[in-house]
């Protein structure tokens, strides 16, 4: 009966453009539209905004957070994870998530690409990092045109793994 | 209106005795009758049965795993955290709890007793690790007579802070 | 070649009287004069007098801050790790070294020895935490008369494992 | 008299191609012919070679290890850490280092990056990834020729700070 939850990542920067705070909370939305549950870093900027977006829509929203106190969370986590260890919970972001949406380009996001990318874990992209090597380009990021394109990614490849 | 739930934690060891597996149940049903939320390290032993009674009151459980795979939460954890950093996962078990229930005594359950009182978070304990130095014991510990007088206790020290 | 270091851990709160003090700086001294490498938490009090005793023998010091600024670190460190995990680091100062000697009684200190003992690392103490459970003392602890007494344990214990 | 010692990262994959092999190794050996301390993952791949490099030339080697050993470090490790806390420990690799160097191109590494941009740790990179956003390149991560370019670039920053 347990464990079905479907959990999915928003990751991105805690200082945005209102453009961009309109594109997380539309993301929170559609993840809540879908019934799924909302990861987050439990922060401002994009978490915030996603967060409230999920919220809006009944949705469930968990926020694991860097600091040492639940005060820190944004006001519309449901579920605040106090871990006490900085920026290392990026991985825990990520390890809970079975797929993220990654959101504008914060080196902290890139931290959670390459966990995400390193762990098989799908990552769909909305206005994030491109990544290229020796000219090539990685295209393991998948691109979205918009939150509910991207959500139609997110719920494809968890639900046929 | 968020960060209105309250947080229990249960820490105590993976194997344990059935009586022991008895009490922690009887915990978590006491935990979900208060209406709070129950906080472990969502593996076996005390976190299991814990969890089950929880459970079976239709309270909501969260397990924060060292691993990395929500198919290692036991199968009563309603929300798995995965964070891949072993047992320093024990920090972001305790920290995450508003008052915590020591149940039994394993070493891992002494880490978290440290860590809690480190942090000023009650700890209130059920057959479980009494400590004295140069003699004299220290009593920070807060002994319980059983499940419901550790929920009393538990409570009565969230609310009046 | 390599390898063949023999890290000691040296485990103590950071707020010490003055005798206590002078303990930690003969073990930290009798730890270089046996040739070992000290790894402690790199901060104040146990672990400052502690590295202090083992620099002035010629000996290496290692300090695995919680923190984000090898700034942070006592003047005896000699080789700062920077882990911006905060007290989840403790788990980190015990897993590198090959035994440890806990001195006085912080509640860090406590995390510590849970994790030494969780292990199977040897915890050699110096009037620190005696546990007990049910009326039962857990002898798992070794206890030591002094430092030359602590070093001569730890250095047997993993001369002969 | 102490942190006198300057650190300097090596980031890379456990993975490699001989080509890849011989540049870690001459950066290794590079940074030990500056008098610098060499931070790395501690495991194989670019991580070994580095530490090859650098012991061959007499330098101290660091390798902050993700397990629960010190038998998982290189060979040519002489200070292993053991954390215990998996990748997470990336971010104590990038906060040990004063400059780093990221060679090549894993998921793991990009972790890395991520990490010592956010923190404002320079970047140095030899055959390393290329980030952009919305078409326009981020510039943060230096790049170098060879070994000897990296080092020259690495040193400048962290002695004019």
């Amino acid at each position: 009966m347990k464990n079905d939850l479907i959990f999915i990542g928003v990751i991105g920067g805690s200082d945005v453009s209102p453009q961009i705070d309109g594109l997380s909370e539309e993301v929170g939305r559609e993840i809540a539209r879908r019934g799924a549950v909302l990861v987050c870093g439990g922060m401002g900027g994009v978490m915030e905004a996603a967060c409230r977006g999920a919220s809006d829509e009944g949705g469930l929203t968990i926020g694991i957070l860097p600091g040492d106190s639940r005060r820190d969370a944004n006001p519309h986590v449901r579920i605040p994870i106090v871990t006490g260890i900085g920026y290392a919970r990026n991985v825990a972001v990520v390890k809970s998530s079975q797929a993220v949406i990654a959101i504008d380009g914060s080196y902290g996001t890139l931290t959670e690409i390459g966990y995400a990318l390193q762990s098989g874990i799908p990552v769909i992209g909305l206005g994030t990092w491109s990544l290229s090597i020796d000219g090539r380009a990685d295209k393991t990021i998948i691109v979205a045109k918009n939150p509910r394109d991207a959500l139609d990614k997110a719920m494809s490849l968890i639900k046929n793994p």
